[in-house]
């Protein structure tokens, strides 16, 4: 996998972001430490111009205003236009009918390179509504190595039926174009715990695909392990009295300082 | 204490914040690190169904927006109706009319849990004005040794009059209902070179609210204690060359490792 | 240059901020760590208040909303009006039009102490055009040895044009009002991978500039030493495994703990 880190540490792409302001400032840090370089913008006016910079869109639906929801699809149909990928993460899709019907409204009207959300976000989308409670995938829903088999099929139906990339992420991660799915096993539980390393993926798996238009399935799949490694990596320095404050900071810290190498070594999935 | 502290740890509340935009993502990593889980949403067609899977709401006035209020008077009645514990966080208020004026009306629409603020806050609202330089208490109305008879008296009469708990926080901080008040004696004044301590302890507070209906007075002092102690052993922590940055990461980690017994031990407050 | 450090520290002056979402905690603790109290505001009809009780004010355009630009100018007018320095950070001007428009409006409406940005803002505002990449600067515009005296007199000239202190930050800084020109030699190439330094710098300058009313291009280019200087010391302090976010933290430390002699001793400029 390490020859699509590289390609993002090469080519440098400019990521632009509409996301929620809870997150955002590690968005933009990861971004930078993944060798991609963000812009933010969720101004309806402005966005068709920043998104014209770019290599890449990611939408992120975490604290939506009518505003910025005009502004995501107006950004959206310009990157299309433009050929750029597209990615949605539908924070909290079934937790509320705005955030269902706007996640559900983008994915009609726009081509989404990538949707990456959690198990119950996806699978609000993959019937059409939902009921989450917040921001968090539904215990009841975690994919498993029981239930393995029959999640692979699962995310593998939705992404023919959509035409994205499926990117499902927990304490296992599916990542498919609906023939083949990555199941990838690196991470760490205690991720969880910080808000925002969902946003971080996202954010940073746009880059991926900016920098990787040839291989858009590896790519994701590539950035789904850069950031599980670096929740291993950053947890084996974390000292008597860290918390996840300072979690937060060793995992950007990692992405950073992570090669191909470290990636080739450390990334575990098998494609099935 | 350790029974409200380890209620929350066992409860996990769901917390709704509509807050600002300066201080949202440490407010979303303490209420993380003391076993809550946060959701941020302020658009005013978005927050009813978001407040009603949270179990409790954080209402903070730091960076108003025409929407935001709307947004904040929809989530707060709807709260109400549910039964769950409503929490302002009146920053500014006596700083500029409309944070005055906002808060002033949060106060009379809404059933209100609790109101934490610093005290020149806290005097404006028992006012119905002031004349607050920026967002610290000015330095006149401080809670000392020497006026603390009366500052206890003044926020037990503002509690019975407008039926909120009262939580004023600075070198001494004061928690009462109206008729006990708990005065506590933990933090640091370090803690106000690092922006949104404040905010912080309103989500963790409001956390502690929602796990704990039986003892809104005590669990709310709890909360206060918590982020007294770990200020305390977050600077016990600091190294040569730390300052603000590492601090604030330093107390959210505290919160993230402290246990009911520690809480127990480090707790340094009377019941007047 | 201590004395402009320590009159910060002395007098805490209050700075307003209406700034981008993306990074203003990191601007609001850096205001905080070099001695200052910052507080933002972006609502049309709270920033006239808030302004009044404040020393300067730090115009952001990172993440323009129609609703924050009217704020802009009304905050600006009301601080034109009180004598108060207003500062502005361009930041993306040249990306977008929107952009552009709106930093060339704030320029002719307002009367503005210092505009501070980097070498491909500063171009597009003197030009009143631009075709800038997002937020960093064009490698093609960057000021260095080679093209310095040409530099030096390209923002000499528009700081006569303009009528205020110009600063430009990047490999090498300029700061200058028309006459005397500030090169300065502080900094590490690794803060342009941590986002928000520059907006940190715009949020202290405004300190510098409240504190300092007799001496602004003094007080601006100490705040350029302060924290290319800081960032000279967070980066001494960087250990194996530590990355962007940790440094990140290490330079608002560095702030922090900054003394007027370590200044005076740390600062690497010439005046041209």
């Amino acid at each position: 996998m390490r020859e699509y880190l590289e390609k993002v540490r090469k080519t440098v792409p400019l990521v632009h972001n509409i996301t929620n302001y809870v997150t955002v400032n590690d968005v933009a840090n990861v971004i930078l430490a993944c060798g991609g370089s963000p812009i933010m913008s969720d101004e309806a006016e402005d966005v068709e111009d920043i998104t014209a910079v770019c290599g890449g869109l990611n939408i992120n639906i975490g604290t939506l205003h009518k505003t910025s929801i005009e502004a995501m699809f107006r950004a959206g149909r310009k990157a299309n236009e433009l050929g750029h990928p597209v990615l949605l993460d539908p924070v909290g899709a079934g937790a509320s009918a705005l955030r269902t019907s706007t996640a559900l409204g983008l994915m009609r009207e726009l081509n989404l390179a990538v949707i990456r959300g959690n198990i119950s976000e996806i699978k609000t989308l993959a019937k059409g509504s939902g009921t989450t409670k917040g921001v968090d995938a539904d215990a009841a829903d975690a994919v498993t190595e029981e239930n393995l088999d029959e999640s692979i099929s699962f995310v593998k139906s939705f992404a023919k039926a959509c035409g994205s990339i499926i990117a499902v992420t927990g304490a296992i991660d599916l990542v498919t174009d609906g023939s083949a799915c990555y199941v990838i096993r690196n991470g760490r539980p205690e991720m969880g715990k910080i808000t925002g390393t969902g946003c971080q993926l996202s954010g940073m798996m746009t880059a991926y695909a900016a920098a990787n238009p040839e291989h858009p399935l590896e790519a994701a799949a590539a950035a789904v392990c850069v950031m599980g490694l670096a929740g291993e990596i950053g947890w084996s320095r974390m000292q008597e009295g860290d918390g996840n404050a300072t979690y937060r900071n060793r995992i950007i810290d990692a992405v950073y300082n992570m090669t191909g190498e470290d990636l080739e070594k450390g990334a575990k999935y098998e494609v099935r």
